[in-house]
């Protein structure tokens, strides 16, 4: 496997409508992006872009905020209540190769490839196998495929 | 202030040795950095280059092994003995201008203004002020500076 773009990093919140704030006035990000709700994941999501080298897009700020107590994110923030570095994604251009690259070598796969923030398929790793790191893989969305996130 | 570019997300790591057999063998990345001592910071260091969009240079990532026990690597490897997500690093056009910006908002500024790993000044922000992230602001290197980590 050839390491693809850091498309993300996943940053959890207690609020997202705070965090546009935080991104927007002390960060100096402009918010072109609207927040919305994955309910398959328990979780409402706003991306906030960063630049990238020469004009290009950069690595997104993917915001996460739990949609009930139920949420993933709910444990994480008992832990961090002011929110914090949640999880990496990376992409890859097959994601069915990348899943058997990793079940191969033993990595703990977190539930079944499905459909992610961007509309391409995604999986997540195991922290505890990935030096500590939540780890999403996600296919690169194909030229022309509408992605408005 | 205008948001910049994500430099590079900081990861600590019990041992970069170990981390770069990670990057390498397990998520596909060319290794053509070498590790070296920040002995200021009390951390070894090592950068590990991502595609960016285009054929650009993408985000960085930037291990960091604790130098001895002192280090304030040391303590975050107490949490979290495998390692982790550590700080994130932005870059700005003008390090005084971001750090005045920063001090008129009331946010922790953890030390004075130093050069940070890739040769260039550098501060960073207390978690607490940013969300819960231990955040660095990274002046960008100027055109013709010999940038080689």
């Amino acid at each position: 496997m050839k390491l693809g773009r850091l498309n993300h990093i996943g940053v959890a919140t207690p609020s997202i409508a705070e965090s546009i704030r935080y991104y927007r006035d002390v960060m100096g990000a402009k918010i072109t992006h609207k927040p919305f709700d994955l309910e398959a994941q328990g979780v409402k999501v706003c991306f906030v872009d960063t630049p990238g080298a020469d004009g290009t897009h950069g690595t997104q700020i993917e915001l996460i905020e739990p949609l009930g107590p139920e949420s993933p994110i709910a444990n994480f923030l008992k832990t961090n209540p002011s929110g914090g570095q949640h999880h990496v994604c990376y992409e890859v251009e097959d994601i069915a190769d990348a899943r058997k690259w990793f079940e191969e070598m033993g990595k703990r796969i977190l539930g079944p490839t499905r459909i992610g923030a961007h509309g391409t398929p995604i999986f997540f790793l195991h922290p505890k196998d990935m030096m500590g790191q939540l780890t999403e893989i996600m296919e690169t969305p194909k030229e022309g495929t509408h992605w408005s996130n």
